[in-house]
């Protein structure tokens, strides 16, 4: 079939379990080919594409809801729906979208990127639908890690108390992003191994009927034995707990397995659980045979041997320069532990976890729980380093304030991903963390502008005393500077000037430095001298430079790869007007009041003004007519 | 026993069960005689009286860590901690916290307020003293309303995969807030009326001996039968599934009952569970009988009859003002759905339940789930209204940005105790909501001035179709205004002017504008003609009218009870340099950059700096040296 024409799923509607096969074998072959051009999330769509075939063929999208959780696993719907023939644009600025997206199909009824979202929003589709008096089905799609979160767990508990008719497949394929973690989790592989559930019913009776007849106080033991039959060896025990129907566990790579659990699921009253066994990478070789992450997100690659295509040397990525000056630290300070919610890899902990086994906790997709469990951990003078993603800390957000900041504890938050991260896009963009985080009393938070600064950051966060300090780096490659032996503590809320400079000052941190510095150098060529200053502290800020720059009385531009609104350009307008620095122009550059898709992060630059074009114009409309010599 | 003298917890070391008991009587005494005079949680803590004396005579605090989840249980843990004398002063300004406090005591080594946090720092301590080969017990102590918040699930999840020595104490009075929701809260049901776990686990074995020796397929089954026997109809099975050894249910009245249990508990290796179930309000009519709450939060109140000592006549509620103008809405428009995280009673949502059952959903403490539910009721052309206090939202705060406003979804979010609360404290306080939220795209935020203005303001919520939007209000009562009959539509991001004025603008909005308004009076006896506004949008703001004031070129002032850091005041700085307004004074009064303690708002807006001569003296230092006439 040319997966580049289908329109709409009524092509799988009426094909045979044979013709299934094909089909499956075909999108295999699409799904391979395809991205070993774009790169993309390979393991996890060759790991359903009986699934998603199979619920395609059950269900009648739109009509009945899909809600893919997470949503890198939605490619083979997106094929399904009539956008095979966008994949050669997967992830890239303004091409296919890497996650399901409300304005690309009218069958993707909910957006997704952060995991353990579908439950929920299925539980608000359903009681929607209730009230509406229709019929449709409400189908999230969960995979076993996506359910430890802890959303995901307050909706099972809410749908399986209200008993709405909710059909909740659950993709299990024992491994997420990395190995998963929590009881949860071994409770999962118990039920894998336990067999079906029909057949363990028959035995069970057949064994009940042996038991004689009997009297008193055992004759009701075993009648409850009889009424909590479902409650026993049943596989799905825990999910029956908690008000599932449970099916399972089915196959998810045999056809008539998933159908005839599908049709039994589709029918069936109150809430669901369908308990589905995937193979991540199934049917591509060097996918399945890759034990670290069975190629979750990958770039692109040689189809043959699966040999990745890579730039050639680039420098280390930020969160190995972090990972290693934190394994320096360690090395030096048993005070400190590594605390990451399922980003092992993502962070680059393998090697802390190598040289540190017993201090180094993943906690599986729970930022909630990392966040209060680190605050916990300072409460005994340890020194845990929160490794986060930027996205991510905003599900800590009230464990930041309440258990962190306001008990003013000794966390290090290791804010991964910070800034614009590509093609990801919208939902995982790392912008808002500066702004949340500095309204927040006790914090402290960092950026460094090079590796080497990063190190001495590093140290200067483990030295802290004095509460929480975020340290937060980009996604990507650091610049390759040569990195000091020995790490020096920086002061506290110290800034450095980067390029002196008379007629005006550009504040900024982090990835926009080199901006700044290349404007400069333009702004020179014309005539004009510009300051660049390495305001390395967001919080708290150089207020003695601020003072000398504000008394200077010379124009002032903050340049910033995070929301315009309330960061860090906000709070240097705060200071000039608690200081009363009136008739001193300051302008700001930063992302607009708008969520940011995904695409190259060169192209988003542009996109949203991160140009050296826009900060040279700033500047110059900045400065007195007199010295616009240009 | 003077429990004005308890100097620390080695007084219930030796005592016997009949001393115990008697003490027991002297401890609810003295809460029933104090709480009378000053109010607080009377309920929870008549629950857990045996409770905490039976944990600090098993445990060695503050060596072995008790862990108060919530902590408005934690009052007979102060008696017995040297704090008794200070009961006359708790929950008043630089009184006794109503919570666990680490600078009140050694004994109180984590503080608490929000729900659910307990077991996540119970294992960072674990780690921690595993870590430092130390050896004592960590004791969370939860009830089974937090079990539910999807934090406390993670922890679960987290701390039966490691298998760290965490002494869990369920104590379960089958209600916390209001009556508990959750599927849960089912299974815990019948984990309760299932009697002790090892009566029932003789009684199985006996009836397994009684099953015939066979042999093929069902041997098999039967050997699966023997070895799963703990996961069989014992009482704690939904537990043992996730790692922890059970012990209970334990009557948590009877100090032999808790005696025993207690004792296993802290001799067993690994993650326990122990199942106390309490009354709620125990041993004080008039709380045991109250079906709403228990007493759970309580003013002072007539001993003998139970009476509550109120204020006379008094305007009503501002969660009763929402909650009244929501009903009149939901008659006139099915889509809308109240969606509510456990506080129907707090968010006055009980009549709403009445007249529309069906469009009430309380979720449960499970603030993640309650957003992301609305929006999934939004997808489906729903009205969800969120009612959720300001400082648990922060809990939502991912589901906010990458749920609700990234899909640009119509989720109305009611803003309940926004501002300084009082009481409770600073795990409680409302203040940094609209920081955080304004600089989240496609939010709308507006406050009312008073009742009639909320009334038209949730009319105007209910009829935006262009994304979420924020209406925040108050604890305590409203102003006593009349209130139309018809609601209307305001204008969304528009300001009014209250008073006009020549010399000088205050913008501010909700709680602030009364003390606007006098000190507006107080400077015109002084000459100096004071405008004031209305901002009552926080986002977008009145644009028109900004430029108008700007234009003007006379000082601004922005007035506002919420973190003066990022919040509104910083929008109106961050417009001025938008639209390079310079050269003109502008200053902002708001909440300083650290927590605020509990204590009477007004007590607490004088230590704050929201006082008549604050904002005078600012306006004044503001003024043109000629202006200034006073």
């Amino acid at each position: 079939m040319d997966l580049n024409n289908i329109k709409d799923p009524s092509v799988v509607k009426n094909l045979t379990d044979e013709e299934m096969r094909n089909l499956a074998q075909d999108v295999r072959n699409f799904l391979i080919n395809n991205l070993s051009e774009t790169g993309g999330h390979l393991g996890a769509n060759l790991g359903v594409v009986e699934l998603t075939l199979a619920l395609h063929r059950t269900f009648d999208s739109p009509n009945d809801r899909f809600l893919f959780d997470v949503g890198h696993q939605s490619y083979v719907h997106k094929i399904l729906t009539g956008r095979g023939g966008q994949f050669d644009t997967l992830r890239k600025y303004q091409g296919l979208c890497g996650f399901p997206k409300r304005n690309e199909s009218e069958h993707d009824v909910w957006e997704t990127g952060h995991s353990s979202t579908s439950l929920s929003a299925a539980m608000g589709m359903a009681i929607a639908r209730d009230l509406k008096n229709e019929s449709h089905s409400v189908v999230p799609i969960i995979g076993d890690g996506a359910l430890t979160g802890g959303m995901a767990l307050e909706a099972l508990n809410h749908i399986g108390h209200e008993k709405k008719n909710v059909t909740v497949i659950l993709n299990d394929n024992e491994m997420s992003i990395a190995k998963n973690v929590g009881a949860l989790h071994s409770a999962l592989a118990r039920m894998r191994s336990a067999g079906k559930y029909n057949r363990v019913k028959d035995d069970f009776e057949w064994l009940l009927k042996k038991i004689p007849a009997i009297g008193g106080r055992v004759a009701s033991t075993a009648e409850r034995l009889k009424d909590s039959m479902k409650y026993f060896v049943v596989p799905g025990m825990f999910f029956e707990e908690l008000g599932f129907t449970y099916y399972g566990p089915v196959d998810g790579h045999d056809f008539e397995d998933l159908q005839g659990n599908l049709d039994y699921a589709r029918k069936t009253e109150g809430p669901v659980i369908v308990h589905v066994m995937t193979q991540k990478g199934k049917g591509y070789q060097p996918a399945e045979s890759d034990v670290k992450d069975k190629w979750h997100g990958v770039g692109p690659y040689k189809i043959d041997s699966g040999e990745k295509i890579k730039p050639a040397d680039a420098p280390p990525a930020w969160s190995e320069v972090i990972s290693e000056a934190l394994r320096a630290e360690a090395r030096e300070d048993e005070r400190i532990v590594a605390v990451t919610p399922a980003m092992i890899l993502g962070s680059k902990l393998e090697k802390f976890g190598e040289e540190f086994p017993d201090r180094l906790y993943d906690v599986g997709i729970a930022e909630q729980h990392a966040t209060t469990m680190s605050a916990g951990l300072a409460t005994q003078g340890m020194r845990p380093f929160l490794a986060i993603y930027s996205t991510f800390l905003q599900r800590g957000y009230d464990q930041v304030i309440h258990d962190v900041a306001r008990q003013n504890l000794n966390v290090i938050f290791g804010i991964d991903r910070a800034g614009l991260v590509g093609a990801d896009g919208e939902t995982h963009q790392g912008v808002f963390d500066i702004a949340f985080l500095r309204t927040v009393p006790n914090m402290s938070i960092m950026m460094p502008k090079d590796e080497n600064e990063a190190k001495h950051m590093v140290h200067t966060a483990v030295k802290y005393e004095d509460g929480p300090i975020a340290l937060r780096y980009p996604r990507g490659n650091a610049l390759g500077v040569e990195v000091a032996d020995k790490p020096e503590t920086i002061d506290i809320g110290s800034w450095e000037t980067l390029k002196p400079g008379e007629d005006a000052v550009i504040l900024t941190f982090g990835t926009t430095i080199p901006l700044a510095i290349e404007a400069a150098e333009t702004l020179q060529e014309q005539g004009v001298d510009v300051e660049v200053v390495n305001a390395r502290f967001m919080k708290p800020m150089d207020e003695k430079m601020l003072h000398e720059i504000f008394e200077r009385n010379i124009p002032v531009l903050t340049l910033e790869e995070a929301v315009v609104q309330g960061s860090f350009g906000s709070a240097v307008l705060e200071f000039q007007s608690d200081h009363s620095y009136y008739n001193r122009p300051l302008k700001r550059i930063g992302l607009p009041d708008r969520f940011v898709e995904h695409g190259d992060v060169k192209d988003l630059w542009k996109e949203v003004g991160l140009t050296r074009e826009n900060v040279v114009d700033k500047v110059l409309k900045l400065l007195p007519q007199s010295e616009k010599r240009a």
